[in-house]
């Protein structure tokens, strides 16, 4: 069968209805026949069950609309995966403009409006608002056309961690830390706040978040109070400090334990249900502060992404605009 | 006993020598006496082995002192790890500008003149200039006083890879990639250049930088050729691509072969002996391509190599200027 491109898709008449779409979930049926997008024309071309769209082969019509060559990538991948796709055109699905597909469950197809994914696909030199995602897996298609899958969420996080002190303590700032010399031992073995000096001596050593934070709760006196802490912060770090502080507050309220994320790259990595310390389980999130309006590159994505499946966490951007916190997690997606 | 503070250094007099440097290496003797550094000092204190600096026990001289406390923490892990240090003083160690301490061979002391680690310390807000590792430790110290040790190295790479081609193919440049429809399949088979569009097709895609040296060695014909290939790559990604172009020539040229390195957020993945891609081995190096003036935080060395680890490569940066690299690996130590 020949196609025909007008409008930006492709006109295929005659019986194509039930051969493309009625059997095999291409493109929308027009009367008899069926129009579809050009990434499908060029996936039937490829495949062989299309024989031509205004006389173009698969190598004629792909140089004739470069930039469906992203596009096509993924679709292929996908349909190779037993997956039937809408395009994201208006009319064929909802919202179609911050997505390329819609990706039906196995075994649906577009007559069935469900939805299994909503995919967004971006080469590796894209560049990425964070607080678009949430609600899209992003498939990034690298330099080399190999294809990342990153699903994105939108869920805030929570935990159950909790604890209520007795009184408060006396802290000395150091340069960018506070030690505390006679802490009461609660602060570190149920609260998890700080580091001991020394397994054998009290001696807790506690981040400038975390005197901040106790500072303003009332649990921890240090000279010039909170606001010395805070100037403190921002005068090693900037506006970053503030930002930070934002969300070490918001994840405390929000029953988690924040500790530093140091050691992989992130700012911090959380516990959700602390009881003790000596019953410490595994972190389960890194957590990445940014500000609201952060645009990141998907080679940024996937180095933080591949990391915390390393360590077997899961990878989450605090979205920080003013005292708001929007939480976007990324992970890695197999279709 | 007690020390006094005076010009930086610490003075304790009648038979400190003895107790101090001559059976457990702090400071350097003068007369009878010892000479320490503050930091020594602090430690001293801290163990209880010195009374009072001037009349200070350690609380008050970490206060008095404040800018030596990150010191101080690594001075205690590197002693407690069965280390003996020297403070890296004028007349005390060699080049003492580019770090803190010189770490000597377990077993050895400051009298030995010989070097196991010479380490730099840095907070993790410090920013650090690539160029300036290679020969140094950086001991650095996050916000809640944990200790990660990264040793740095200048070695360049090389490996063993060649390949040698008869002719040359045609490719197609599409957007920001060259599909090759029929090539010969040395060039992926034995050189492992590109990727296949499918399994059982010859179609290669070739990224813009395998193309454009596929072009420039005279292997590909392309429209415009090398040429062509590098202007589309500065449009897509800026002089960012010449940097990535001589460093992918380079490796090349070294008897490396570098593949997209997406996957795990570096420029490159190497493989230094590559016979064929049927017997590909595991890729050994992770490349990251900077600007050799390129300033990073510890954060940033602590995630690429944190990930490089856990994907058991060794994590290379390579410093672009002009037609010059300069190679910097830095890996996890365990002092």
């Amino acid at each position: 069968m020949q196609g025909h491109l007008t409008d930006g898709t492709v006109e295929v008449g005659a019986n194509a209805r039930e051969r493309y779409y009625d059997s095999r979930g291409y493109g929308r049926p027009r009367g008899d026949g069926v129009v579809l997008s050009r990434v499908e024309a060029a996936h039937l071309l490829y495949r062989g069950d299309l024989d031509a769209v205004d006389g173009q082969d698969f190598a004629a019509f792909l140089a004739a609309n470069e930039e469906v060559v992203v596009d096509f990538l993924v679709y292929r991948d996908l349909r190779d995966r037993g997956f039937y796709l809408s395009p994201a055109r208006e009319g064929w699905v909802d919202e179609p403009s911050d997505i390329d597909f819609v990706v039906h469950p196995r075994g649906d197809g577009p007559w069935d409006d469900t939805i299994e994914h909503r995919v967004s696909v971006v080469g590796e030199r894209a560049s990425i608002p964070l607080r678009s995602l949430g609600d899209v897996v992003l498939a990034v298609v690298d330099e080399e056309s190999e294809i990342t899958y990153l699903d994105t969420g939108d869920e805030p996080v929570s935990g159950s961690s909790s604890m209520a002190f007795d009184g408060a303590t006396q802290g000395h700032l150091l340069e960018d830390r506070v030690l505390c010399w006679d802490p009461p031992s609660d602060l570190y073995e149920q609260g998890f706040y700080g580091q001991r000096m020394d397994r054998d001596d009290d001696t807790l050593q506690l981040s400038l978040l975390e005197a901040a934070y106790l500072a303003e709760t009332g649990y921890l006196h240090v000279e010039g109070g909170a606001e010395a802490l805070v100037d403190r912060g921002r005068t090693v770090e900037g506006e970053r400090f503030d930002r930070r502080l934002t969300v070490y507050r918001e994840l405390r309220e929000r029953g988690l334990v924040p500790k530093t994320g140091f050691k992989f790259g992130a700012d911090f990595r959380t516990y959700a249900d602390v009881e003790s310390v000596e019953e410490l389980g595994h972190s389960e999130l890194l957590i990445r502060v940014l500000p609201a309006d952060e645009v990141l590159s998907p080679r940024d994505l996937a180095l933080d992404v591949r990391l915390a499946h390393g360590v077997r966490k899961e990878m989450v951007y605090a979205l920080v605009d003013g005292e708001g916190v929007q939480w976007v997690s990324v992970s890695r997606l197999t279709p």
